[in-house]
């Protein structure tokens, strides 16, 4: 793993999923010192196509990546299922199991690697919880999905 | 999610999964005075059951769990093959798919809900990188497994 | 395996999953004298979620579990999951696939291990048929999950 | 589902399975009128593998089907996949995981349908434990297989 | 693998999945030289049971199956299930996932193997682009599942 | 789908997988009029890692891709992953579940799609038979993984 530990993409991407638009300040600092573009927000759904459209929205529309081209959403959509992953633990399913997910996501784009060759690398961090479609019936859930990009 | 950050869990565990004996002070110091226990640990291996048996010693060895009660060992077992969905995104495999894992791990124990009779939680945390068999080919994965006790 | 047949949960609540609420009388009887408590029920569906949703209804309402808790109502969920397995053999899916099942359920709450400290587990079993919809072009399918409550 | 119990092949495999070669003898002559053919066995391991080899070898020895003939040997193997995925629920592995299972297995062969030109199945059932490798740290578990042959 | 290439099903599925009813005109006369049967279609969906369905379909339409024997739906039923694993790689889901797929298929049925125990097998070929549901943002999958009927 | 069918990198590896050095010769020359650089190979294994391995290995020597950039191997390694799905078809595993692979691969590099952002795409193709570990008693499998490079 990386000596410097500001270029760990994924553990930023963790940390600002674990905080809102005012949280992390010192992080997202960094992060700009960096050049590197970050996003975050918000999505609770039973279905998971309603969470992978709500993240690929946000970088659309925070310009994390480029819609218009395919290699980048490409890129992002399996950074986003394999963060999914984590969520769900071994069934990729909600309400079809009849469970529900409250989630903050992050999306972090940058250059994790000292080489110039390994270019650019998107992380999807995904925290909050699963559970009942019953108030309080739900514990915590994490995930991350890596790729390059 | 709770509103008292301090008995999230699962968050705890990931921080803790981030850093080492000597870091996250001041977590430690707040789980003391909830009174949930905690181990840390490290383990590499191509190997899932060496993973698996790390925690699982570890846990044992730092009485995080009652070896002597299958119960306490089942519980412990679930979070932990949760905490490897995160990790492996997909196919529950390292060396079988020629891919190596190098972690961090957590283990943390307590009450996470105001209601007495929730009772006790585990929650396991894996944090480290996952690739190929050579040095530096690896990007991070993160991993988190929540079960009563 | 436990010595003491009677005290086979998994195999007690395949049983009662083969029968109705006439069947099984002298094990029914038996679970009575071990102070174990059970349901049974039945549910024919096109979705997962609506087979959970029957059998989560189902073990509320007979109280075999304490509704009120989420720890109870986590252990049952994973059980039924489990079960489903069993019945879906590689995708946890029906209608999504073109399938679907008519099954006889059942739920064993107990206590297996003769340690005292082991406590109580709950078992689920799922018995019925599986296939086209199309009558009788469907085949038997069987599941069983079991965990620590 | 078949009115006529006694041509569930899939129940009639798993009380095979939940007995061993002095049990169940009033099913065994039930099974011998009908004209259809049976195996019982017991096999225990942490390597699927060896689970699969010692219900293929058993069919073969005890002439379930006929080895010389793939069509056969394939119908049989994905019956037992089926089986294993009741077993193993979720992640088809055992030592893999740090697991192991002790298991009885059954198979039958016969005409479960009324309708002649459904022909012969083939049902593969597992009953047994499964848990870590710790005398009596595990619990049941089941699984069923259903194949035309 | 057979050493007469013109009996390779799966090849043969793939060649004609790769065209439509005008293409592969020398193939098709092959297969009706043998005495195989073949059908060509065209399905494009967000939902795997139109895709299923589709297949089903078209099977029964051109009387590559009788559709009036279960054991025959059933060869054909986890055929189909087997070649979307390749469509999907993963996750058996589409629109739940977000994401689409536009697909040719072709069924292929005959007798591959030169021993006459083996008898008739199916084959289904799957080829098309899977991606998000925006015109372009896809590329090619492919699938192929084969079994004894 | 793209309208030039020369283009199709997936269409192409499989047509590769299907033949060895000798065969598809205009199709050899059509890639290079392409400027695409495409490899050939042969294995036969019943560990997944073998077959994974033997990809990497032609791939880096065949100059494919430069195994001295991550992003490079990693893009490829998920194509192989992805391709392998079409072959297991459910369970990523051959030995463990008592079976073996005998593959002809092909990997073709290249750009697929008209706009020149899109960039070059990895195509990973597999073709040969799956089956138990007995001469003959295997049937055809197929593979691909298409990833951006």
């Amino acid at each position: 793993m990386l000596e410097d530990v500001s270029r760990r993409i994924g553990r930023n991407a963790i940390l600002l999923a674990f905080t809102n638009e005012e949280g992390e300040l010192s992080l997202k600092k960094e992060l700009a010192k960096l050049g590197w573009s970050y996003c975050q927000g918000k999505v609770g759904a039973m279905e998971l196509q309603k969470i992978v459209a709500a993240i690929e929205t946000s970088a659309k529309r925070q310009g994390i990546v480029n819609h218009d081209v395919y290699r980048e959403m490409h890129a992002l959509y399996h950074a986003i299922l394999e963060a999914v992953h984590g969520i769900t633990r071994g069934q990729v399913e909600l309400g079809g199991l009849l469970r529900t997910a409250g989630l903050r996501f992050s999306i972090v784009r940058g250059k994790p690697y000292e080489k110039e060759a390994e270019g650019e690398w998107i992380a999807v961090a995904l925290y909050g919880t699963i559970g009942a479609p019953v108030r309080g019936f739900e514990h915590e859930a994490i995930g991350l999905g890596i790729n390059h990009i």
